[in-house]
């Protein structure tokens, strides 16, 4: 294990972050709080602790898949628990667990909080709750790399690490080049949708708030009711722009290329896309016919809760727990499916979910005939057998993580439900769940240590489970 | 397709359920039961029938996997057609999809029932849905194997589609062999729980009907309580044979072999039953702790809960719906593990659990060293690319008829933890879920619809999906 260069990219972090935490300073100035303070403090210690991380240069280049994903794993953990800080020392949060689970939920873009009262803190912590969803939904590493010059081996690592989906593809021959694209695509379509929400007459700092917390498919509202008390152009807005930051940014990519023909010809975006219409559609059927009530209200809320779910963002215009059996359903399986690879969102992604069905489509027509060959396909290129074999080994990971966490959380004794979704929330990024982690609820009657492991499967649903997992296997850090 | 072949087959299917259906007759008479007449007309119906479809012979002799699997499927559906007859006729169960739904849950050995009230049924009717779990636990098709000199090609076939577990081993170099060798350690472990329920002073009735229950891991009372009401001695009996019967029969085999160092070294009966004992004594803690009693007792319920669910048997001696949360989750994990491959139990299998594990195991390994070469390897052998393929689709498959039977059978509106462990205790062979399909309760308030998606599901579970599948499958039958 390369250790200098681990601790020379995390004073990098580290620094990053400093700079980053003096946005809130700004916004505290502005409504005159004290507690920026707190924020100040951090921003300064932050920059000093990376300045001096960074002084002395790597002495070895060497840099593997081992590191990358260690680098990326404890990159997020330093980067929670400085961000935690403020919350923790000002006493907004006053108990650091607490502060901790609410900023692993803004960095990995879940968007579940312990707070019962949102509307209680002040404007510069939920400035900096909100702001942490715009970092992470692009991945912090990325950013690193676009800013930082790199001999170049060690930047696909984290690419592979930090990048959601199934497969990494380079829009662009360099890396480095390709971070600074989808930066540039991701700014964008964030201050598309500031710019429409300004127009709805929404106040500056809820549209700053909203549209970190859609760009990064994160969730925090600044209000205990989260989206319901907006008005409906606004709610529509942050629907369009849900649906628009889950697609592959490879789409928006190409539509800037001109190749608005290949764009959408990519499949996973078709399925994503059908997948979302046909459950949003059948939940208002569902829910209209069961409650009654204005079809386009339902179909407003049924669009509206079917894209924050499914791109796993966790903003909620209704108590959708309220809702009868099927749509709260259909909800939990959109929370699995996810988003597209490639996208600010999480889950088990839309193209993952391709591969499966292709794998048994395949599997029955070589049942019926044995002799025939079929060739796995994706958007007309060959599904090459090390992303078969990585799929299948995500699901397999995937249920076992789930099930580990989900045994060790029941000790705390809540319903299967609350326990079921609790972590389906954490592990896909989503937020609110159902029952006592409905979207009128909250995760402050978790122990400690529920906390604690569902803090663990967010972070591992973020990375996609391997990095953290090696990080925690005594394997990976013994020598050769 | 060889249309010949399947209607000769299924001919000796009928025949042989005709000869099974004397059973219930000669019950009939020793308790002075008048519906008995209904078994005898259905057994001369189907030994008549029966006969007619084989007089005359297959004209063609070619028989591959299409046609294996097609066979297996349309058997096991014959059967339950044939076999609910007498629960209809007769008016003791007067719907016909209630009646399909208790045979079929017979045969796939489920045990999961629409009656709410069981006392009522005649002696008859009891032993019939009783046996149907004897019949249905080995397989209908490898018994016909047993009996019927056939040409040999076809045999594996059955073996494959029939046998539970990721790949079938032969005993012996000769199929029809390794059959009769199952059925006689089948029959011989049935006979000494017979015996041993009898020194126990169990009624000769319950005694037969409780251990075709437990030998086909199967799960139907003949009292409203289950196996509550029988003493200490017989419970603790039923709990060891259940385990038992989840047993590859692998193990007995080697054991009659005298190789019992080779039968205690296979990896997955160590897995199983060192799972088995962790969760039993787990939930024994967990229970005395929250509700207090007599560790001892607490013991004895807890162990016989897991090794019926675990083994997918079914029986209850408490009502663990009302367990604290933890081990009810315990409880559902065992539900999807299930038992052996190779033994009479259903789930997603112990070996392929295993399988799985080492997968994740070794892509772990693989990322913090790259370049070494790791062969994954089950009881000294490696495992084949086929097998592992297989198990991964196994798992897509079995994920994707999950949820679909979940979505279908949500539109009753039950609440969510019903439609998810009904769906559970049916694709596994369960028998009980919790919440409104618990032990104390029954399937009776499902739609017709959600009955036939279940009835599909346990259909689906027994023959390990793809069989199943097939049958459904337009291509499956297009000429080429």
């Amino acid at each position: 294990m390369n250790f200098s260069i681990i601790r020379y990219i995390m004073g990098w972090i580290i620094q990053v972050e400093g700079v980053f935490l003096m946005l809130p300073v700004i916004v505290a100035c502005i409504y005159k709080e004290e507690n920026g303070i707190y924020f100040l403090i951090c921003a300064v210690a932050a920059v000093v602790l990376g300045a001096l991380m960074t002084v002395k240069k790597p002495v070895k280049k060497s840099f593997y898949a081992r590191e990358g994903y260690i680098t990326v794993a404890l990159g997020w953990i330093v980067l929670s628990l400085i961000g935690a800080l403020p919350f923790w020392i000002s006493g907004e949060i006053p108990h650091f667990i607490d502060a901790l689970f609410e900023i692993i939920s803004g960095f990995t873009t879940t968007g579940a909080s312990i707070l019962s009262d949102v509307e209680a803190l002040s404007k510069c912590m939920l400035f900096w709750r909100s702001f942490s969803h715009w970092i992470g939904g692009m991945g912090v590493l990325v950013f690193v790399l676009a800013i930082l010059p790199m001999t170049g081996g060690e930047s696909l690592h984290f690419m592979k690490a930090e990048s959601p989906g199934p497969s990494v593809s380079k829009l662009v021959p360099k890396l480095r080049q390709t971070a600074m694209m989808l930066y540039s695509i991701y700014t964008g379509l964030t201050l598309l949708e500031m710019v429409l929400l300004l127009i709805g007459k929404m106040p500056l700092f809820d549209v700053l708030c909203l549209s970190f917390g859609t760009a990064g498919t994160g969730g925090f509202g600044i209000l205990n009711s989260s989206i319901a008390d907006y008005t409906i152009y606004q709610q529509v807005v942050i629907t369009i722009f849900m649906v628009l930051f889950g697609i592959n940014f490879a789409f928006y990519f190409l539509i800037l290329m001109r190749k608005v023909k290949d764009a959408f010809h990519i499949q996973e975006i078709r399925w994503y896309l059908g997948l979302y219409a046909s459950v949003a559609l059948l939940i208002t059927i569902n829910i209209t016919w069961t409650s009654g009530g204005s079809v386009w209200i339902n179909l407003k809320d049924a669009a509206f809760q079917a894209a924050s779910v499914m791109t796993t963002t966790g903003y909620s215009t209704v108590n959708f727990d309220l809702w009868p059996s099927f749509s709260k359903t259909l909800l939990v399986l959109l929370m699995f499916i996810g988003a597209c690879a490639g996208s600010t969102g999480g889950g088990i992604k839309v193209s993952r979910i391709l591969i499966y069905l292709k794998t048994i489509k395949k599997e029955l027509a070589s049942l019926v005939h044995p002799r025939s060959v079929k060739i796995l396909k994706m958007d007309g290129k060959k599904i090459e057998h090390g992303v078969l074999r990585s799929a299948n080994v995500f699901l397999c990971t995937y249920i076992l993580v789930f099930i580990l966490s989900l045994i060790l959380i029941t000790l705390d004794e809540n319903d299967l439900v609350t326990n079921f979704t609790a972590v389906t929330a954490a592990l896909n990024n989503i937020g609110p769940g159902l029952s006592k982690v409905g979207p009128a609820e909250n995760f402050g009657m978790f122990s400690d240590f529920s906390k604690l492991v569902l803090s663990f499967d967010m972070l591992a649903g973020r990375l996609e489970l391997f990095p953290i997992l090696l990080l925690c296997m005594p394997s990976t850090w013994k020598r050769k």
